[in-house]
């Protein structure tokens, strides 16, 4: 009796600790996420990967940022000049012609996931990858690195990561209600393009730079940046005739990092195949949303 | 001392049950950030927006999302056709020049702070938005709103709480090290270009949407899909010779929307003043990487 009348105010500390810590730590931003998964079985009402990985790189990144001797000491660019522009100007009824001419080309613009073998001019998907490369960007960061493989080898590895995975995703992490949703577009984890198209495009978002002297350049809206440019590269694509699927490979990440040799501040944003359309793809016969439905004039 | 010994033991099961819950909230995702800010006084070290806008929206919407009564409840998507697809074919010798026209193009695309109040033709907007509405989108779900406002009346208000904002975030909310990382493009808080350009265009996402039912449907993506469609409308303005600066002004996401009375599942994304470029633009002298730089072959 006399023990536990001393063991038990013991405790009672000790739960209070414990307490104040747990208490400390739900108000923290959570950074435990690892590199190579979302961790086993979440809950499927709570997995959103497309939200979680935006932020999973960014925020195990976080910790380290923000120091003084991590800044961009280069008086130089303090002195940028700033120089007159004056663009090409168009006449009204051009405009209006060439802003026509570019939806017509653009809305037939349709993700192909039946892609041709035949060979694409390397100079053309240079060109392509200049391109994408105009976009903007966060404080002109230009947070981008195209990795673009026609090597048939390595087109296979990459294959083999993603299929294994895709195969996870669609049977265990991504949901019934997340399959579901795509059913309409009879999609799967077999990705036959892999292996058949020409090109693989990966896309690459660098969450943060490396200056000359080691320390690191802060990326910001580096996803945002890397989307835009994506958006430009598909624009590009669709001028010279060729097709791609904007995929976001779930949990391949790390691994096709690992597979190419990028360096740990890229981390995968998109995958894109590229080539001509197999003579017999197909696409879901889904229709856009009309002006009104997207438009909103104040 | 009997007392005592009652309570201790009833103290300590009090403390074991809230270090239980706590424990488990430690482990439920993050979604106590309000709309409206990031909260007073972030420590400058930690505050990385470009992360946190990604996931403020989409968190708070996480608590009442995956419900089986919420999926999307259409038979008549499975049944969707697959159709034939066969896009125009260019012969390698146009893929060349075409693509080569189009960097060409493209390259000569700035981001222009100082643009012209002259009037642009209302169908040549239109046709951009068209454009933009192009853009794949997590299982197509179009997650995007375009406003576009030439009222100056309500242009002159988004300046008002623009320029509000601003002057906060350059002044505290973006730190030292941000604002240096600026100074190159001599940007500050005023932005005359709100009440000045003919056209502001603020592209929302819908961070979810909302069936004919009621019910909620998941946006896979979103927010990658709307800035792929934004790097569309960009280059879709380049074509027919209209400027602009793709702006995400901090904080002000929610006024805006208010403002503009875009409902709750909307969040603003990116704020496009349109127009032609005023007679004495001008824009820092930037150069961009060159392919070695961004294109890894394999």
């Amino acid at each position: 009796m006399a023990l536990l009348s001393v063991l038990t105010p013991v405790l009672a500390l000790v739960l209070c600790m414990v307490a104040g810590f747990l208490f400390l730590k739900s108000r923290a931003p959570q950074s435990n996420l690892k590199e190579g998964g979302q961790g086993k079985g979440p809950s499927k009402s709570g997995f959103r990967p497309w939200v979680d990985q935006d932020l999973q790189d960014d925020t195990i990144l976080a910790e380290g940022g923000g120091d003084e001797d991590e800044w961009v000491e280069n008086d130089e660019e303090k002195e940028l000049a700033h120089v007159p522009y004056s663009p090409q100007r168009y006449p009204e009824e051009a405009m209006l012609q060439r802003s026509s001419d570019f939806y017509c080309l653009m809305n037939q613009r349709r993700s192909v996931r039946f892609i041709s073998p035949e060979p694409v001019p390397r100079e053309v998907i240079n060109n392509v990858i200049l391109t994408a490369g105009t976009a903007p960007s966060g404080a002109h960061t230009e947070p981008w690195t195209f990795v673009v493989v026609s090597d048939p080898e390595t087109k296979h590895q990459i294959r083999l990561i993603v299929e294994e995975e895709e195969e996870v995703n669609y049977r265990q992490r991504m949901g019934d209600k997340w399959v579901h949703d795509l059913a309409p577009l009879r999609t799967n984890w077999i990705k036959e393009y892999l292996d058949v198209a020409p090109y693989l495009i990966l896309i690459f978002k660098q969450a943060y730079g490396i200056l000359p002297n080691g320390k690191k350049k802060t990326h910001y809206y580096n996803e945002i940046s890397v989307s835009i440019s994506c958006g430009i590269l598909l624009a590009a694509l669709q001028n010279v005739g060729l097709v791609t699927v904007t995929s976001t490979p779930l949990n391949c990440g790390p691994q096709l990092r690992l597979l190419l040799k990028r360096p740990a501040n890229e981390k995968l944003l998109m995958l894109l195949p590229v080539g001509y359309p197999a003579a017999d793809a197909t696409v879901p016969d889904l229709k856009r949303k009309h002006l009104e439905d997207i438009l909103v004039a104040i």
